[in-house]
């Protein structure tokens, strides 16, 4: 891992000598976009796919308050909110974009005078240790954040390398000056979820332990290194818990002054510091998901210095190399924030979860030694298949060929020998429907961005998804379709295993194991098993085999559907919309089912039922915010109309995507959203992984260049393009007109030239 | 660490094969010796020093019933109490003799019939898994229990390797046969002690997990692997924590039956059998603090077969061996029980903790590598660094080497850069006063135990006798003594540090460091500070320099001594004694004040007050279940009238020993009080180790001869010893009249032959 980490260390280094001469993209990437309401970004410092996303607070809610469940719990899935007035403090790990939540671990809070080893509340802030702030004062970039503390007239500046975040607090003349480790702190907090926590004083500017946290990740260790660039002249440590026997032996120390030791359930602590006005108090906090000494090792490799700058200058550059993968001619400043911001959202997850030395802690909760890839986490796999991955597949091969080694690891670990449905820091948090780690598998092998091992990766998709315990899969294997009186989201379930093992018969396939292809390829027509002709959609069916009566098609709770209703839903057959046209009645009715989900108007009742959308995100009762829709708009393509496909798309883009803090029309869902705005203005979308072709739609800018991993370059460009220009004329693939609504994964990693020609008006031909 | 345990194979192979012809020393060996009432030793099976420690428990108290402090909790430090009529099963770690208590981890229930998944109660057994039995079918021998369970009509058998308890249970015929496995019983339980425990089902023969506790020691993980004779049909598990929040997720899973993971607080888990009459199911159960492959590897490394009776007589070989080092001449077949009991009690702690490959888990809770030692824990220092660690000086020189090291690096992982208190399981529990480390670490280096490292050794008892913030330190060497207005034990630690300081001296000398030792041999007088001529006793001392008015010499409550009374503890100055008897008025007073405290007749409140000690374990005054008088019986050899001390340390001998259940006067304390009765036995007894001296006291056997592993022997013969010649009329060390009282560590480690000449008269010369 060393060697790998020295090459990689000196390529960061030439390109940093690079780019600093030519920063030109960063300069575009918002952070602020998403964080207020639904988006659920941070604003916070991180390095591309980095493991510590250091990022500030602004406040929690637990999940129960006097005793009873809060539904606004959700809100802080990234720990912030736009709209929000104080700050708590800093955390050192964040999903950007979820739906539901964990981390925030080890907040970090430097304050001045009275010393309150409490957060406060966003009511009555002075009664703790948050501190007000304004957004005039704050700035969020790429690997740097800066606000200023207003109650305590302190700068706090963040930035971060992969496994370390590095603070940087520049205070007013104090003789009471802290910094506050509150280890307390969670993001969707709950009374049990700090299982154990240990604290280690080792010298005045060196502290060290962990803490073990229960829940949503239900067995989570993180591991700690913290180094003071001035020495503490004291400190010291509280432990809230409500219940701790055994307290008396250590009644021999003073416990809550200078001891350099505490276990517990609920510690904060605190470091105090004689400061003159405008001095400067870094911090560097290294993480380890495997020990302390796994986070000291990551701390002396990765940050050996105290130069602040250079370090936000060496992330900044980590962020321009990733974001020069694919360039943009536009004319508009709205559409480089909205496109590389997007980037950025698009490049944060999945996380690394490794020590420098290759070490992480599996899903076993055991260590293990990555021996040729570098470990990833953060798979919300139900949303990230559709977009994400592909996206990776073209601009970040090398990275999703770990990840999919990652997921082939997590296999061998798992008791219940199955592939990761959402793989959350060594532990499986089992949520959302289906097996899509297959789709992701097999879109990497189908493509040629694996093929060690593929015989092991076909196998483990075969064991997973024969696993007769998991949520209907034995009533989808012995019905064909799961009942939708054992089984809450028995519809869209089936049709997710559908379309699953139709990518494990594509692998199949390619590895010529034809007794799992012949199986797959059955199975994934089951969606058939659930499409009701009567009424036209896929409905409820019972397990004596008729649909179920009751059946609202507009309503999202009940009626068997994940995160949508039947209208949506029934358009869920993405490997083979062909077919699913033929069963709805062919072409012609097809579009006008498709034109009526874009322009109905929605009963009001129907948009109170809808989790994590604003009303906003919802354009007739096509939800833009949940993933399964993601394909829709390109169907048209399907069903001889595609100027209707050009259309929506341009439209969702521009209603879905602002660069404002309220610019998201829905959760990032850890970069899906972010990939299908990528993907759809540069004018194609993978409609179905495991499948080698992109549906073409309507390019949003001039021109795009993707440089390649392997050297080559693909070029796009849209003629006479504009905001009214959003049909296509003809496109040109290479100088030769192209006379098929797709192009293929070859074509574009051979390199080459794709050309639309745009139009102001439908081309129906 | 590999080569290390081969050749212990191979060692301990070729003394099986010469042991087994001979097993003549293991039938004396009664671990049922000290298993009711204060004993607190338990009967189960363990080797020499051995990881596992596997053996019935017969109940535990919970530290709380009802909100209210259970005084009778300390009933249960080894899990069994000899007059109990029912065993709740079989768990896997134990404390040998303390007055303190936990462990008890992993507790395994064989049962027939209806599945109950709680231990019942003592009023009513049958409400759960627990089960009658019954003395009468128990067997107990060193390293190897067996019982039936009258309930269920299953004959248990327990035996164990170092790291690995071997279960054998022979079942009737049922079709509803089970194991239990109890991961949520605790000796010394409260109801946050278990913090976090994972448990994996591997296959239908391979169990693994671990189990995090919050006890008496304070971050203490214990991790297992089990390996079942006989796949189970099927299995369960139930989580009976109050709370825990996001199992909504695990739902997709039937998660009571048949489902390969669990984790959380309160687990316990079962494995179904049909079984035919007579039929044998065994278990092997590793344990490793290290990691689940750590455990794996010890069961592959230490029982890789399946012969029960092979591993019951590996353990007994290893115990033959071992008591072989010391084979004694005697009439009496009580004497050879007594002896050969108490070699086995000493040799049961300290604990190896350590895997098979060299790692275990440090005080810092990280795992570290054992690169030149065997790793120890289960350091009782307060008890046993006054008998039992000089006796490995003799005995088991190799280990208490290790030892030593096993501190040293403790040191090294101490927040609080202390040597240990009591060293527990990757934990520091702090018990009891001084830091009596020194004392051992001392004395082996004086005694040529150790040479390597030794001002590294010197430099951690100094800095350890430096830290200011713990217990009273501070005010030791501001004031040279602890007021008792600022500490409850202040008198008796200050006297403790004393002796300990001495000790530091003592090795400061060796290594010609005359800075240290003028610092220490000065700090060796201070219990000096705490002498009050006026009443003539060892006595509390205010801050402003008074003796307190109101005291009690006989009290052991708030009198300032921990464990002891005035009477008692005034005596405790044994690196000093002829300074003591100048302090106290000269020889003849001394001699009438032991004399007082050996007849004086307590009154009856006093008894009350005395922890851990029967009415039958006090003497006059003299308490020998509390540690601080072990070596008072020795101090009239000071006072010009040694036949006293003959008399009084055979008058202890017949008095606080006997071979019954419940022959022991007070806790066993982690070998010491054995320690005390081998050195009584033979003839002599380290009054201050660190010095290379043995007081001559009156042997109690014919003869012994101490086969020492330098190869040399040492032979001790008693001529005319009997119950009333315990007088000495003289003493010949090889064939030379020795005109001392004592002799000294060279003298034995360079073989040779000690002789008594017994008298029944005393002998005042």
């Amino acid at each position: 891992m060393l060697k790998k980490t020295v090459s990689t260390s000196l390529a960061a280094l030439s390109l940093l000598l690079g780019y600093q001469a030519q920063a030109q993209l960063v300069k575009y990437v918002k952070p602020i976009i998403g964080t207020e309401r639904m988006g659920h970004t941070y604003p916070g410092a991180t390095v591309p796919f980095g493991m510590v996303q250091l990022s500030p607070d602004t406040d929690t809610i637990p999940y129960e308050m006097n005793g009873k469940y809060n539904p606004d719990v959700y809100k802080y899935c990234a720990g912030y909110q736009y709209e929000d007035k104080t700050i708590v403090g800093f955390s050192h790990t964040h999903f950007s974009g979820t739906g539901h939540s964990d981390l925030g671990d080890f907040l970090v809070m430097p304050t001045t005078g009275e010393l309150k080893l409490n957060p406060g509340t966003a009511d009555a802030p002075r009664s703790g240790y948050r501190s007000a702030f304004s957004h005039t004062t704050e700035v969020a970039e790429a690997a740097y954040y800066k606000v200023k503390l207003e109650d305590y007239n302190i700068t706090a500046e963040l930035t971060a390398t992969n496994r370390v975040g590095f603070h940087q607090y520049t205070f007013p003349a104090s003789d009471q000056s802290h910094i506050i480790l509150d280890l307390m702190h969670n993001i969707y907090g709950y009374e049990d979820k700090n299982v154990w926590t240990v604290l280690r004083i080792e010298n005045d500017t060196l502290v060290t332990g962990y803490r073990q946290t229960n829940g949503w990740a239900r067995t989570r260790t993180e591991y700690f290194a913290i180094s003071f660039s001035k020495p503490f002249f004291q400190y010291g440590n509280k432990n809230f818990s409500k219940k701790q026997v055994y307290r008396g032996f250590w009644g021999k120390f003073n416990q809550s002054s200078n001891f350099p030791e505490i276990a517990g359930k609920q510690l904060r602590a605190y470091f105090d510091f004689k400061t003159t006005e405008g001095e400067k108090i870094k911090l560097k906090f290294a993480l380890s998901p495997v020990s302390i000494a796994g986070a000291l090792q990551n701390l002396r490799t990765e940050a050996p210095g105290w130069d602040f700058e250079k370090v936000k200058a060496d992330g900044q550059a980590l962020w321009e190399k990733e974001l020069s993968k694919i360039t943009i001619q536009s004319n508009s400043d709205e559409e480089k924030q909205n496109f590389y911001t997007a980037m950025y959202h698009a490049f944060i997850n999945p996380t690394v979860y490794m020590d420098v030395d290759g070490s992480y802690r599996g899903l076993d909760q055991q260590v293990h030694q990555a021996k040729d890839f570098t470990n990833y986490t953060t798979f919300s796999l139900w949303d990230t298949h559709r977009a994400l991955h592909p996206l990776f597949n073209l601009v970040q091969p090398a990275r999703n060929a770990d990840m999919v080694k990652s997921m082939l690891a997590h296999f061998d670990q798992s008791a219940e020998h199955m592939l990761p449905i959402w793989s959350h820091y060594g532990n499986e948090n089992w949520c959302m429907t289906g097996y899509h780690s297959v789709s992701v598998v097999a879109d990497a092998y189908v493509k040629g961005i694996l093929t060690n091992d593929a015989n092991r990766a076909l196998d483990a998709c075969v064991t997973t998804a024969h696993n007769r315990g998991f949520d209907g899969l034995n009533y989808y294997m012995d019905k064909g379709y799961i009942p939708a009186d054992k089984n809450g989201s028995a519809v869209s379930t089936t049709q997710e295993y559908s379309y699953d093992d139709w990518c494990i018969a594509q692998l199949a396939k390619k590895l010529n194991r034809m007794d799992v292809y012949n199986e797959f390829i059955k199975r994934s027509e089951y969606y058939k098993n659930v499409y009701d002709a009567s009424s036209g959609f896929m409905r409820p069916k019972l397990s004596d085999g008729t649909f179920r009566a009751a059946f609202d098609p507009l309503s999202t709770i009940n009626e068997g559907f994940i995160e949508g209703n039947a209208w949506n839903y029934t358009l869920y057959v993405p490997h083979d919309p062909a077919q699913l046209i033929t069963l709805m009645g062919g072409k012609k009715r097809f579009v006008q089912y498709l034109d009526s989900l874009f322009t109905m108007e929605l009963p009001d009742k129907y948009f109170a039922e809808t989790e994590d959308i604003t009303r906003d995100g919802i354009i007739g009762n096509y939800v833009h915010g949940n993933e399964p829709s993601h394909h829709v708009a390109y169907l048209y393509n399907w069903a001889g109309e595609p100027w209707k496909t050009q259309e929506r798309v341009r439209m969702i883009l521009k209603k879905m995507y602002a660069p404002k803090s309220d610019g998201l029309g829905g959760n990032d869902d850890c970069g899906q959203m972010s990939a299908w705005y990528i993907f759809s203005t540069l004018g194609f979308y993978p409609v179905a992984p495991g499948s080698d072709q992109y549906s073409l739609g309507s390019p949003a800018i001039n021109g795009a260049v993707l440089n390649l991993e392997n050297g080559k370059t693909f070029t796009i460009e849209a003629q006479n393009q504009s905001d009214k220009a959003v049909y296509v004329k003809q496109v040109l693939l290479n100088g030769q007109p192209l006379n098929r609504l797709y192009i293929t994964h070859s074509e574009i990693m051979n390199g080459g030239k794709l050309v639309f020609v745009m139009s102001t008006k439908p081309v129906k031909k």
